[in-house]
């Protein structure tokens, strides 16, 4: 016993559990977890993006001229020899530098995805990971992008999660324009960052609250007021266009963007979205400070307390700290690993078997030819496929396959290679059938 | 002449450049390295391997426990909060960690696969990467695992290179015991680490080169001849076990490997390897400690300046410093970054086009019904497909598919539109064909 306790200890020096803040998944979540990530990348694919990956670690100066506040506070920073390092803390400026670095050896539009992990230090607390998966596509012009980029994004969220089938979702849409330019014609646009930061919080915190904010941030009560007229206007989205019309507001920039809304919207409708998957929203603001036009969020119908599930805009200037070109663009984000943590726990999502094979081949005799035959010819048809190679009972060997949730078992003896017949065995119906090595293909679903 | 060099300094300050030792791409070379990644992830897949994917950042105390020697003096390491945390330096001290900890909850024989960076501070010299893709798969037994999987994983080699295709090929395959043994039974298994570490080096520095090291280890001259006499062993396979049953080497580890040995290669070829595939190498010693049995490398033919492609073994103990549990394992690793950057060197691989489209539409008018349309019906059906968005001339269009190297266009206009028939261009041939929206896909290829 004392020696049991001794060797329990001396194992137990080193702790093994993942970090605090860190997913790590069992195989059937990861499996879930791969099949959406595969599924976003395969809709990026189809809308003409095309894979962009970049080092994990940058200069720290890369990272630190982009960051501030909350963020670079988050950033693990590390040296080794010469060089100040730190890890990225989202896609998009890694893909600032890259552009800046190849802009003249790459051809503009410029239209990546990028679907990898990122980094921030953050307090652990639920729904908050410190390494997480963003998946991002963006659309980089070289001195101007046509604005029916704007109106293209909401299709590719459209289709990503109509294929992804979370059930009903509605994407948010806005344009920065109208509120900076609502603020300057109110005399407050020095608090323009504040405001808008402020109004982002309204689904999460409430009227009353957002009214402390403003009045804290020194926001006078009138203009408050006008925000809220602002921000309050529903309605369908010919309602709110009208309404905006109707505000009369003296701006250029607020009429720009008033102008700009209405074209996107009208060509969103074009480019296929249906109805019921869009509309505007003017309390959409985004929290960041790079995006400077049209502004998208996206929510689940029946799961309003999971937030924002991809969200994006168009930013002016995409590199301006790295390069005098001028590179606007537009792209949108989906943050998976909180995502799909979020949908676990609603229930929205379901683990299911523990590998992706779909076909055990069980050999009862030691000559692997016949096994090795019909693997080869599953495998070469991309049917995942194993032969159980372990020594055990027959009764272990069935019972492997439905552990993992193998759906199918052929079993492979000295009769069935006589008789040239197999028997396909269909683990969750217990249906069996004796099929020849050319059937059993066409008999797996 | 002095603001633009005022402007240049100022953005210079920030150095965009990739971090030397950090592999970065440009979209014509990341799209091949993706297609690499994808075929070898394929395959791992039809062979039954699941995904599994663990934090890049473990504790420190998790790596340092496995580490050790130069390995532990790469290792990126830093802390945030109370935590000691560093990079992986590879892909199998997370799966001994994920094993240890998840020993309960996952099925045994644990098949997993794993594509993912790892990160190790070296020097930076010509092929060799601070940051890289390993490409591994592990087999997991739970007190045991036979020696079958031993002889499974060289089909799963030859399948990777049999889809890639980057020419003849061959898996050399030793067992550890051998070389251990012969050891023991010269007196001098206290410098097996040694000896193994200097043999493992023959193909690049020589036979003289060698010598001087074994000396300068304290290896006995005689010792020497006998170790010599062993890995210079040449023939067909069956030539080199008649040899080796002839040193008659009294000791009980060389004997459990020569029959090892045996068993495992007698099932490679009943497991539909090729003969011209494998064959043994007793100069096989692989560098790390942690091989007990079966070792493979697996070399090009034509390019042997590239030395291993795919390299792995047989392990006693997956997770020893982890866990009182015996796990034994066998496994092998693609160190994917290093292989591109070495065949792209050779030219063994080319780039291709810049992007994954396969199809450009071109909308010569403002109502997007028809080409989106022609998107949809296109991207449904899998094809890559983007719709021009911006306002150019005709020129800088075609320019931009041509540029790209998307292969085909597809051009929109009022006389299309009208006569339904739309003409689909193949950039390469020049070729032009008039086609209705159903008869465009069955055109591509």
């Amino acid at each position: 016993m004392l020696k049991y306790l001794n060797t329990f200890n001396m194992k137990n020096e080193i702790n093994t559990k993942v970090l605090p803040g860190f997913m790590e998944l069992l195989p059937e979540d990861q499996i879930l977890f791969d099949r959406i990530k595969g599924t976003i990348q395969t809709v990026y694919e189809q809308f003409g993006f095309f894979p962009l990956d970049t080092p994990a670690i940058e200069r720290a100066e890369v990272l630190m001229a982009k960051a501030g506040g909350e963020t670079e506070k988050q950033i693990y920073s590390f040296s080794k020899g010469d060089n100040q390092l730190a890890l990225r803390f989202d896609l998009t400026v890694p893909l600032a530098r890259y552009v800046s670095e190849h802009v003249n050896e790459i051809t503009f539009p410029f239209r990546r995805y990028h679907i990898a992990k990122v980094y921030r230090g953050e307090s652990p607390q639920k729904g908050r990971y410190r390494e997480f998966y963003q998946c991002d596509i963006d659309i980089i012009g070289n001195g101007s992008l046509s604005l029916m980029n704007d109106a293209e994004i909401p299709s590719v969220i459209y289709t990503v999660f109509s294929k992804l089938g979370f059930g009903q979702f509605v994407i948010k849409i806005s344009n920065r324009k109208l509120i900076t330019g609502l603020l300057s014609s109110l005399g407050i646009e020095n608090l323009s960052v504040d405001v808008m930061r402020i109004i982002d919080k309204i689904d999460k915190v409430g009227k009353e609250a957002i009214t402390e904010m403003l009045v804290e941030a020194s926001v006078p009560t009138d203009a408050i007021l006008t925000i809220f007229k602002f921000i309050e206007i529903k309605g369908s989205n010919n309602e709110v266009l009208s309404a905006l019309d109707e505000l009369n507001i003296d701006n250029d920039n607020f009429k720009q963007g008033l102008a700009d809304l209405k074209e996107v919207i009208s060509s969103i409708e074009k480019l296929g979205v249906p109805n019921e998957n869009y509309q505007i929203d003017l309390s959409i603001a985004r929290g960041l400070d790079y995006y400077t036009g049209t502004v998208y969020e996206t929510t689940l119908v029946d799961y309003p307390q999971i937030g924002s599930i991809c969200s994006g805009g168009r930013y002016d200037n995409l590199a301006e700290k790295y390069t005098d070109k001028k590179l606007p663009g537009v792209g949108i984000s989906i943050g998976l690993t909180r995502l799909f943590s979020q949908l676990k726990d609603a229930g929205v999502i379901k683990s299911g078997p523990k590998t992706t094979s779909k076909v055990l081949v069980i050999p009862l005799i030691s000559d692997m030819s016949i096994p090795l035959q019909i693997a080869t010819t599953l495998r070469s048809q991309n049917i995942p496929t194993e032969i159980y190679l372990e020594d055990e009972k027959m009764k272990d060997k069935l019972s492997y396959a439905n552990k993992l949730g193998i759906p199918y078992v052929i079993l492979i003896g000295e009769d069935e290679i006589k008789a040239g017949k197999y028997a396909l065995k269909n683990m969750l119906s217990g249906e069996q059938k004796e099929l020849s090595i050319e059937e059993i293909s066409s008999n797996i679903y």
